[in-house]
């Protein structure tokens, strides 16, 4: 059982390349290939976007990075160590964000997070991240594609970004949910044992994402309600929207969790409802089975003086006595409710 | 079993017809053959107040709508998207308010819900939902019957509606209510293995029915305290009152939630209870029948010289000193209490 | 097992006989006689305190309190259907009061509460209510004896009539915790299966009455801290006793029900602890029984050649046997800590 | 098992004698002979401070108290009533509190409070209780010992007050801390029953203590934070201090109260593990000896034709047949990890 | 078993040598030498930063202290008293601190603590403490080595104490996570009932840890808030810093504490799993065992006119009777699945 907290204060060992992808909104131009050296320059004209996108990055690119950009040593050391909580810090003309992208692998039934950091700023968003995030590549896909569509402003960049993130939280909870159904659904058609620990997994795969999709609706509020001087007033629907959207996961997932725990008393119920059966059924049968033994062991006995033994009909009044009680105990019973 | 949220992300088939009712109050008349296009031409008419109604809508209806009045386009998609969370947002010139109403199928005995999307206009109210409402086809009726009694303001009109989709609730509430005290009484009464499965399917329902209730609770508070520039001040002791009654039915099922528990606890007891009761009779009836058994065992052994085998009462004897030993034995059960 | 809340929305049929009495005090004079009509006149005389008592009322009586006084029709309505929850809403003017008696009946083993429903303007109090209430009777009782104890203003009036209804509340709590007590020396001395039945009809009724008195708190908590237009700041004083009692009610039912609680925890211990006793029984008698029979079983067995059959100790040394290993496993079970 | 709340409303019977002690500091001297009457006098003296201590008052002290400071009546009703919940009422000029002495009855292994109330006035600190409290005494003694070091400052006599009561909770703390930690050692050590009743009795203990002394938490912090006319600025600190050892000791509390919860699971665990070693111990046994009985029984059967009977080694056959079975099902149990 | 509050409120008989360690930045020389009366002159030098660190004080060097920084004697007297809560109080011109060190001992598997007391001025901090603890001289050599990088300031000292005190709860944390994975993946995997003594014992550590953690980070917390006349305000992301490990860590004890109860759930299920499978294998060997028995004990009756016995089948009759009906049971127990 791998820990849930994986990466806690030790670098990551990372198998993913090194990439440098460094995209900026230069009059409609897009170009992977920019000198880092360069960005600081970029980000001098106010009217440019630039998105710098940094997977697996040596030191070497982070020093760079953190010359051009003057970045916080703190915050740099935030981007590169795994946390496994996301937060927003504001920095002197810049915000820290800590975002958690999730992915489900459907085989292993397990749920694991990749971190991404962001820095943003007036006209440029930094981002820093071990794995290839599809969320990142879809959202800059979709921003080359239809570039007047997102506006002239970073803010607008980075709602599509987070949006995309947390849109890709559904399906991973619509895959938990189904198997919440499915255990609770178990539980009362035909109670299997296995059905435990499919309970204690869900509880745990539940547990990890409500702690992450929590945290970042915090970070979401710190957005919404913080005089930013980021980005525009009107952009707070959009992120309100996204705010909604994780709203809405933490109460599904309180919900889910409030049916499993409902689901696992069931379970126990159930299970101390199978015991009181076995232990009925093993008492009405040792009863009536050692009644009929004691007339057996009676009749066994080596008196000499034993009338019923030389009837010519004591064997089948001895066997009918046998049945006349076991019919007498069954009726008991009966009449008990017991069966 | 089906799912608790049923709708998540995925936009319902709904197979109501599309109906595309617009009623107008314009000197009186409702008029629900008004085109769609000439809506922003009344609602200009500040003396107007407009109520349209849009069930199952297509997606040119709403596209129209949108240009009529302006609607923000998240707005529009909250409207159009089942939820599963009330919430009400403020936008320019005009509130978005989701609210649900709940349907009871007896003979499922499952709560259902039907999402309500409201625009709350200064002079205009606009629902769009997926299935036909009976609370909204009353609250029109009504209006129609009581002209004068419903004021000349959009925020009396929403009370009314509000005020009707609330009121829906206390009779499901009710129905759910009894199905807690039945199976309170029952567990006490005569105790069913079945019980467990009404404790928990109750649970389920007055969970679901909380989760809305109490977000529609929020959103009226929001109505209340906020400074409202769409309806007059002396509104606010009507929704005040709607605003109770929620609270009146988050309240009672808190306590039946709370009744519910007690009851699952005091069914685990029982059956636990029930379990000590069959052990004490296995225990018992063992411990009598074994004894009576080792007797007879003993008189049936083959030993050459065995006194009483050749005692002329030596068979009465054996019984008797079975009789005798059962008797001691009820005795000291009795003595411990377990008799 | 009647409901826990028994009239939700429908009106209670009440049998208690309807009384019109007004008191006024007028010159030192109380008058059951007057004409209801006649309040308007009387209450425009700033320096007359009015007290309107209004028991079981029919709808002509209310239209005319309401044309006397002018209260909002929701007030009204508040006032003549049951509720269950106490509430305080200020009006233009006047204050609207839901309080609740309590009463329990020794014999039933059961709590029920009335609804006093409270008007309480500058100069006059109106309280309507369904069943008679002693606590009303009381305190007009106490007002005509001690008339000039009670100063010349409506809150002082409000403070004794709701200091004399929550006076009343502690006999019940006496009452409940007795009962608690008894239950919780019930599990310790002398284990009884009831006992389960009566811990959950106690939480059951700590319940509601819990529910009554932190509503009524709250509404007291209202009092007390808002600005209030009715009542001199002198009083705060006074109704911060009777919120300070409040409290303490609710402490102790609080802590009553965490001890019952416990006690429910201890029951199923000891019940627990009791089944452990049985089956250990069971198995210590099982063992034996069985040795002992296995003993004369083997010595039952019919071999032509068998030594012992024919030795003349044979059976005493069976017997001997049979004692010996009882005794070495009763040594074993007490080793074991089992006897 | 006396009332945990021993005197809701009815005044105790205290068979403590009256004591009316007057402490006044005129002139460094101490006197307990004052004239109740002549306080009045003395606190108009601002420079002088007194200190009146009434141990069991009578209704006439009471009255003279009252004539002479001019207490408020509902201050004086709250300090000869016993109450169970510590409070602090502002009222014109002084504080009125109500604070707690534990004591612990080692024998009866219980804490009993005593209610201390306080008037507190610019220049006099007036003690009002039933039984004799040894803080108070030792306050008193240290006063009139250590003088110079109080201070001339009724603010610093009631923290010497308050402190030496809190000081005196500690050690019961400790007692209490070591039987949690005695019956959490027995749970593992040498599991006996009863330890559940001790795992009761003390989680009522902690519940008694904790409801004093988390009020009491409260009350002082009300002290630190009001604007408080009623002594200097400088004293928050060691009000503070107080406050410290409050929470300091609701924290340890709340510690032993959730290891108590753990050591009651891990009875309650054991006790269910005890259960099952009896009931495999029963299995194992059972299976066994019914299976060599079963065998004894075939041989003991009476047919003509049974080859086995006249076999000169039959005997022995039979009964290492029964070894070799009962061997091979207790292999068979081994392998199951049964024994 | 220990205790988890060790020291509350007797003075520790520490062990370790008394050490005065004086380090003074002055000119770049450190010198652990300087005479403790000497430090007041030193502290006057306001471009000096003065570390005092004193392990095992006796009383007389506390006098020395108390009188060269004029300590508040309550400060002083916290400083030396253990407390096991983490703590701030502001005094005027300095703040004092308590914060604890851990240590974990692998082999008793148990965390202890060591209070750390600190008195922060502007150009001095003291630390008290009873034992040596790492943290304090791994922040001295480092502030000797790269004494340019801690810049001038005491709150950078302060800030690379706290950061090194609190890197290494780290390690312990990871140990306990260890521990927390092993127990939940052994009870799945080979159910064994020792892993609910590591459970509890788990449990209890981690809650020891959480005590102080939490209210370390609420120490924190204060010294990020507040308007803070001690440090230079670019050092709060610093602090902040500290803040977030603090954080990380409470929240990473509470999701363990999470999986622990639900650990101990999942034991308690699987516990009650086992018996019912021991309880089913008794049953059915019971019913089959005493079923053969009985066919035995019929056939070893002594009847004179029993047909089978003179049957030359009669025996294989008999045995074959008997593996018949234990067919017959085995086929029914599969039927109803316990098989």
């Amino acid at each position: 059982m791998a820990r849930l907290i994986r990466n806690t204060r030790q670098r990551a060992v990372s198998r993913a390349p090194a990439r440098h992808l460094v995209v900026c909104q230069h009059d409609g131009r897009f170009d992977s290939t920019v000198e880092v050296a360069a960005i600081s320059d970029l980000i001098q004209q106010k009217d440019q976007i630039v998105w710098v996108d940094l997977q697996n990055p040596r030191a070497e690119d982070l020093a760079l990075l953190s010359d051009e950009f003057g970045f916080h040593p703190l915050a740099i050391e935030d981007a590169t160590h795994p946390h496994e909580r996301p937060k927003i810090d504001a920095y002197n003309g810049y915000y820290f964000l800590l975002f958690y992208a999730l992915r489900y692998d459907a085989a292993q039934k397990r749920i694991s997070s990749q971190q991404v950091s962001l820095f943003i700023g007036a006209n440029y968003l930094v981002c820093i991240h071990q794995d290839p995030i599809a969320a990142i590549d879809e959202t800059i896909r979709r921003w080359q594609r239809y570039e007047h569509d997102f506006g002239e402003d970073v803010a607008e960049l980075l709602y599509h970004l987070l949006d995309t993130i947390v849109d890709e939280y559904f399906p991973i909870l619509d895959a938990l949910i189904e198997r919440v159904e499915d255990v609770e659904a178990q539980i009362f058609d035909h109670f299997r044992p296995e059905s435990l620990q499919e309970i204690f997994a869900l509880k745990r795969e539940l547990l990890l994402m409500r702690k992450i999709v929590a945290s970042e609706r915090d970070v979401l509020n710190v957005l919404i309600r913080r005089e930013a001087p980021v980005y525009p007033r009107d952009m707070v629907a959009y992120f309100q929207d996204v705010y909604d959207h994780l709203i809405r996961i933490t109460d599904s997932i309180d919900t889910y969790r409030d049916l499993l725990s409902s689901a696992l008393d069931a379970f126990l119920s159930l299970q101390s409802n199978q015991l009181n059966e076995v232990v009925k059924t093993l008492t009405i049968a040792s009863i009536i089975l050692m009644s009929a033994a004691l007339i057996a062991g009676v009749y066994g006995m080596n008196f000499e003086f034993m009338p019923e033994l030389s009837w010519p009909w004591g064997y089948p009044f001895a066997l009918g006595l046998m049945a006349a009680i076991s019919l007498l105990l069954i009726a008991i019973f009966k009449r008990r409710g017991w069966l």
